[in-house]
């Protein structure tokens, strides 16, 4: 199986690299990072660099194609190079899945017309603008497709995944190979359970931590 | 603020990004990537790639270090540079951090004599033989020095530390941001929760999912 996870400008690290774990460690899997050009690329913060090894044209046929999101997605939107790369590798992928904003591009790729699929939760109505079905939930699948909300929900979305793909047994796996028993230490991390003050700051864009 | 997180090559990726999602968005907070040389760092699959903006010696004095683990924590347990540069930045950081098996180099520095740590569950009684005190709790802080179990347990610490330098409020904002509402579609993380026989494979090392 080979997996490409699309790299951009601005992406935001977690929402790649958490179902990246995951994925690249299923059996027999090449796990390749693409982006229009080869070389370094900066994320959301600017402090952090993943290096893209192959460019969108030298891998056609991935099969799983992975979609972070960011703030270096809305720039995304209408270029051509990466939707016209989206729309080619979906239409011989087995999987196309997404995390955060990363289903908006998805859907401007006319991926997502009449499917149920899911965002970070600041962008979940944009989706309705392109013919999807936004949902809350945290990880949704519709067919071949799987996106994620926010950011952390990837590693959620990735454990599904590899259950779909290899087996539960792979599954709980890689769950335990990564200590993925998680104990927040706070109750927040949802728009329907954080305080809704925040919420609203949030909503009203007088919050941004740093990004 | 200064946040150092440190790289060495075959990295576990998620050790260092999870933290790094929440840490690196505290206000007033500059993050690098250090290691022995600038450039590029491979990670355990060798599918990934994080750079190194920073070397050790141009980084003397962080308020925070964080040690990822990962199967390349071994060779450096014996590498005096990375050793000496913890020893010293320690003796001026705020904040002494690891995950995973990042904790191991931690005590091979010296630094978790008499303390209470923690360690992927595989490595955790490693710990001991270093003069700290193994726990298997997923978060532990003891002083300044907060160390956190395997791979994804690293955005628990983050989270709990985030709380602690900039207080429960911005915890919040922080956890809201990245959507950190768990939901693993199984329930594997930990060797209590995980099937025996899984656990006993990995114990007697004949399952190692590609890494």
């Amino acid at each position: 199986m080979q997996l490409a996870i699309v790299l951009f400008d601005r992406f935001t690290a977690l929402d790649a690299v958490g179902p990246y774990e995951i994925l690249s460690r299923l059996p027999d899997t090449e796990t390749v990072f693409v982006a229009e050009q080869t070389g370094p690329v900066r994320n959301d913060g600017g402090s952090l660099t993943l290096t893209a090894d192959r460019t969108f044209a030298e891998v056609p046929h991935p099969d799983l194609v992975l979609v972070p999101g960011g703030p270096g997605q809305t720039p995304q939107m209408d270029n051509p190079v990466l939707l016209d790369w989206l729309r080619a590798a979906d239409a011989t992928s087995t999987w196309t899945t997404s995390v955060c904003t990363g289903s908006l591009l998805l859907a401007a790729a006319g991926l997502l017309k009449g499917r149920r699929a899911t965002s970070h939760w600041l962008a979940l109505n944009h989706l309705g603008s392109f013919g999807a079905e936004p949902t809350g939930e945290r990880v949704v699948f519709d067919g071949k497709y799987a996106t994620a909300a926010g950011v952390s929900s990837g590693i959620d979305m990735a454990l599904a995944l590899a259950g779909r793909i290899a087996g539960e047994r792979t599954a709980l796996s890689l769950q335990l190979l990564t200590e993925y028993d998680p104990q927040p230490p706070y109750d927040a991390g949802s728009p329907d359970k954080a305080p809704a003050d925040l919420v609203a700051e949030f909503r009203a864009g007088t919050r941004h931590p740093q990004n």
